[in-house]
């Protein structure tokens, strides 16, 4: 382990392929590499870019990719599909990329998919965003499928975040009302040469203009990617909102509120791993759900007792 | 409270109405309120139908509706659609289908939507279900939006699941990928009149004929719900299932299982409440996270030194 971390931070592909494999298969030895890379990590950027399914995000981050790469920063890519079980680099589109930079030794790429739970999925991207960030990458791309809220969740991880829509959606502005607009920092209208194009940019623009007094307004970039059009536009409304990130201290504040979440959940964990060996020590838990289950008792009050028999609460006074 | 709930035992729609809105509304009051009524749950039966969206849900649960009332029994609706942030009964097909079923005073309808979390959502959904079987209803049908593993989460929740797929969807097999096979206890082949949905039957079945060891092979069945047909055998394959779930004792071991994740979820519920009280007693976390966000400290070792400091683990000994 310690051997792997250290050719992690030496630059070594394969160590951070396996870190994120060990990550994303919840090995036991996690939390023991997660805390010894903490101290290298905190450099790169996070970008993440969501849409839904066919708006054309994998084109504009293949896009991207060479507007960052021109500036010559380093980059991670992550491609997380809630939707697909497969993980590891297999989905042909990531395959067909990886082809496209296989040559390019500072760029990584990794698609990861559900295994088990969403929290889980979740969960592994932050994760795997920590060890390309202890391997040294400037930016991290985090490419998400979709607009629903399980998506929200993982790209609450991202510094900037990019929404991308298509005129053809139709169900633009319904996306919108979906609790997309809180998280985007800069609407991208993809496919831009589709009528319809204008429309979608207004409409957007007419609800941003409903908070107009929030200190950052999201700019609307129209793009064709598969032409490579606005790409140079859109990273320029990268840059301008990590500057404005950097700059207001918001970047401060969003990665000290999600310190605070990350030691909430370390706790919580640390919290129930001891409370559940304890229960599993005194307790016949199978008789007390039998109780439940036949209503002789309620999971409520079940749950403050069982809390009383191992002392839990005795303990504090 | 009292009151509230003695009005629900007594079949009172707007005690009903009000319960579900404090539970979706995480009212204080919530826990008292769910523990009363526990005792008068664990008579209804659960059917969750999920899809996609246009793959014509609602106008299938809308005639199994009609099915359901033919057997008299009386039914609970839940809709719940994890993109929208509207709840209570505000989604335009809600209320058509309100209009339609307002006279019955057996069928109760009500949406939800997400108002904060995912996870928020499903546990919202699992206490309507059971402010709807302590107020009497026979069936309770959750109606879920889009197939990913949001809604998988939700659905978990019922006793019999259904799939609703179409012909025109193209990605049928790509739902069943999607993790989709495993809580399907019946397939669907809605829109049965266009082209192709032989083939997506016969996929289907393909897919099923890979795992013939199970006990319970889920059937396909062809509808066309606009038109009302295949509707009959659809219900008569979801009292096929629910007759192989009793027979078999699997209701009784889904029920435990369930009850099991509750029991757990409570507990955790009180520990977290009381271990955060206490944090906030003696500890200043603002400065924690600031010397983890400074690199100074990982969450993780940082997360057991907090545990010490409130002598978490002392007490134990």
């Amino acid at each position: 382990m310690q051997q792997l971390v250290s050719e992690l931070l030496n630059g070594n592909r394969r160590a951070a392929a396996r870190l994120i494999s060990l990550v994303e298969n919840d090995d036991p030895q996690k939390r023991e590499l997660l805390r010894e890379i903490y101290p290298h990590t905190g450099n790169a950027y996070v970008i993440g870019v969501t849409g839904a399914p066919g708006s054309g995000k994998s084109s504009l981050v293949d896009w991207l990719l060479k507007e960052l790469r021109r500036d010559a920063l380093t980059v991670g890519v992550i491609a997380v599909d809630p939707t697909s079980p497969f993980s590891g680099g297999a989905i042909l589109g990531d395959r067909i990329r990886m082809q496209d930079h296989a040559m390019d030794q500072d760029i990584f790429i990794r698609s990861m998919g559900t295994r088990g739970s969403l929290g889980g999925l979740s969960r592994a991207t932050r994760e795997a965003i920590q060890v390309l960030d202890a391997f040294g990458k400037d930016i991290i791309l985090i490419e998400t499928v979709g607009v629903g809220q399980s998506e929200v969740d993982i790209v609450r991880t991202a510094d900037s975040t990019l929404v991308v829509l298509t005129p053809a959606g139709g169900d633009s502005v319904q996306t919108i009302k979906a609790g997309i607009m809180e998280i985007a920092d800069i609407f991208v209208v993809n496919k831009s040469d589709l009528p319809g194009a204008e429309r979608t940019a207004t409409e957007i623009n007419m609800m941003l203009d409903m908070k107009s007094d929030a200190p950052w307004r999201p700019p609307v970039v129209p793009t064709v990617s598969v032409a490579n059009e606005g790409i140079e536009e859109l990273w320029k409304s990268v840059q301008d909102h990590r500057r404005y990130m950097e700059e207001s201290g918001r970047l401060i504040d969003v990665r000290r509120e999600r310190v605070s979440r990350e030691l909430t959940e370390q706790v919580e964990y640390l919290v129930k791993s001891h409370i559940w060996a304890q229960v599993k020590e005194e307790i016949k838990l199978d008789d007390l759900v039998g109780k439940i289950v036949n209503r002789e008792q309620d999971p409520y009050s079940a749950a403050g007792e069982l809390l009383e028999t191992i002392d839990f609460y005795g303990k504090d006074t």
